[in-house]
């Protein structure tokens, strides 16, 4: 159950004009609060700029709930640091860099860890992707416009080696085409690992997040339920005593 | 688990005097932050006035943890726009003219999209309704003064027409009569979607939201129970001395 | 799991002098914030006098997020408001009464509608008592020094004739010694309904809804979990070199 | 579920320079709020000096949620109160102390009794231990540079001699070697009772709590959907054309 203060979201809803590491800062304070980014986990990215193609990234290693206004660099296509600090960037950059590169509508691109998302992750890696399908809430994912259809988020095997492993999601994303007004998809999971999504600003990105997060729980718990309440079309909270009842 | 801060239901205890927009966005502020107003989901109304019968309502696609004191409009019993404005109302304002048109009393009205209503509305649309038994916290909705009653929450499949579903719940409210002093239901689910409430106003409908989210979460969390602890009247924790214990 | 703000958890440390209505008033915005006293439920009384018995009690029908200073009212033994006022007292003053009469020691009564403590009361009826064993947060029920012991939460039928269900009450209390130093049990369970519990002062009597609350969500929880896992000494989760291993 | 406030952790970003029982009462209200430090349970200390060991740890029986300036003492390798004052030290200071003194590296320990570590600590206890196995967050266990690995928490059986149970667990330690850049363990589970974990200081200490705790929360939860979806590699919510389709 997603759980966080006014305070938080309050603080998310900066102006546009606030320089983004403010409002990067902003997002580790709120999603820690909800269980997202625990620890020094997550990290988060915006687009500095698209010619060349450089990123602003949080710095490896930090504590989410309280990044402070240097913690972060700036870094190229590569995931090189352009702007002449010592600090390192993020171990995922990587990852960050592929999604700007390959997606040109990216604005930001955010990866959180959290518990549904950990466990779905891993239950459905064999099927390679999570299906989700019919719910009202896939509205919120930018270029949905209704509940009859389904999102399939792409599931990968995780791995330390970020090479390797952005070699993987690069030829995922090769077979998508995210031109079209509705992307094929809007995020992807690391199997016990996290999720990745985008937007083309940081608050369509935030809004992503919590929507996916809604949608895992939702459908974990509706699993739940039905392994508990097995026969659809019956409930057991009924006594009834016809023979066809209800 | 319901949570929620402090200063969210502070802000909500706006005396009557505080005018409407802000009653509604400072209901928008603590849904969002108790998870049942996520993204830009969910819509509010109150009844603006009766005869002729006008609405103010949340315009379309604003994040309801920010709304601001512009995000709202006024419109006829017909779900058009009267106050000049240029903004869009909300997709389902016609779901609110039709319940405030159809039940007198009411005089406002709340949307929202929690996880336990989504979970439950699709596992029970089979039977078309959800039924409530039993449970003390009932007589939170407004006009039950016993335990010993049930709540049949009508679950409707989910619809991106408005106007044919709009029809079906008319019809489903045609069978009803809301002039007796306990109403035959006080809230719909749309399935997959999320739950429908009202009250008298504000302050009667944003505790009927809480009190049926209250019930959902009891009603799934004990058929978990009841599933994981199949036996009743067998408690897997009580050592017994029968020869067939487990 | 129970959530609430550090703001809430302040204003529960209200210093001894602080006089009682507004110490039960930071209890209902705490309660309320952490999902116990939603909507008019739950009801909470401090001792006022012993000779003759009098208590300061919550009127009746009171939202507890937002319980007003004059939201209280002064009762004798019998329920009888004796402070002039025309204010109702909670319809289950008499319960209250009751528990302060029976129990000497009693300075504070505080009752809750919890999700765990709805469901669990229900679930357990049939055996008439929740069995709590081994658990090491037991030491926080006064009197309590060890995990070793186990402690029976009655659980009564719900009723709403209050003079019934307050004589089944007696008839458990008179059985029970509670001039002992470990109380004969903590609290009782009215099914689907919620919890009342005790304390010396309102202190002690708040640190039993936690503690409780804490160990009806760890018994529910187990439950599912050992539903979920059910071999005991088998754990899915190991790599074992046995032929058929899963 | 994780939930606190963002007042609470900027209050636990304590600067070091601030002393150090300021950030024992920050952990205490943060650990409250989060629903791991309930009522009186838990205790804190921090190694105060090395030559001669000694530690500042909670005073016995202090509500968590509002631990004053002065609920602290100083004791010696032995558990005896060495600052002069009659504050009776935690009833576990024992265990604080023989953590401090294997394992040089220790700077801080903090015990903590939540819901999933009771519940699983209880569960598995048959076992010996907890395997954490092939998760990303291990990684923020201090020393810990892949999910490819695993965590296995030793699990003891709980008692109130806190004699005999330092001597069981003084006898694992003393099997473990944590000269190693990895320790063996970061931490272990009391059965019914509780988590034990250390760090280099208050801050990786309470990191390595957020993890354990989120892990847990996984765990416990991934047994209870493979329970509900038991055919791994078969997802219930796709619709497939195989002839064996569930």
């Amino acid at each position: 159950m997603p759980t966080s203060t006014l305070a938080t979201h309050r603080e998310t809803i900066t102006p546009p004009h606030i320089n983004p590491a403010e409002q990067l800062r902003a997002i580790g304070r709120e999603f820690h609060a909800r269980g997202w980014s625990l620890g020094t986990s997550s990290n988060y990215s915006v687009v500095a700029s698209r010619n060349p193609l450089e990123l602003l990234i949080t710095a490896s290693g930090k504590d989410k709930s309280a990044l402070g206004p240097d913690d972060f660099v700036r870094v190229d296509a590569h995931g090189k640091v352009v702007d002449g600090s010592a600090r390192k960037s993020s171990a995922e950059t990587l990852l960050h860099c592929l999604i700007c590169e390959k997606i040109p509508s990216v604005g930001a691109v955010l990866h959180t860890h959290s518990v549904w998302g950990t466990i779905l992750s891993r239950q459905y890696l064999p099927q390679g992707c999570l299906r989700i399908e019919g719910y009202e809430m896939l509205k919120g994912l930018e270029g949905i416009g209704t509940h009859d259809t389904f999102e399939e988020v792409p599931i990968f095997a995780n791995s330390q080696d970020m090479r390797e492993l952005s070699q993987r999601i690069a030829a995922r994303l090769a077979h998508a085409d995210f031109s079209l007004p509705r992307q094929p998809f809007h995020g992807f999971l690391l199997s016990g690992h996290g999720l990745y999504t985008w937007g083309k600003d940081l608050a369509e990105a935030r809004r992503h997040i919590e929507i996916f997060e809604f949608l895992f729980e939702v459908f974990a718990r509706a699993a739940m339920l039905a392994g508990a309440v097995p026969v659809p079309g019956s409930s057991s909270n009924r006594s009834t005593s016809s023979s066809n009842a209800q």
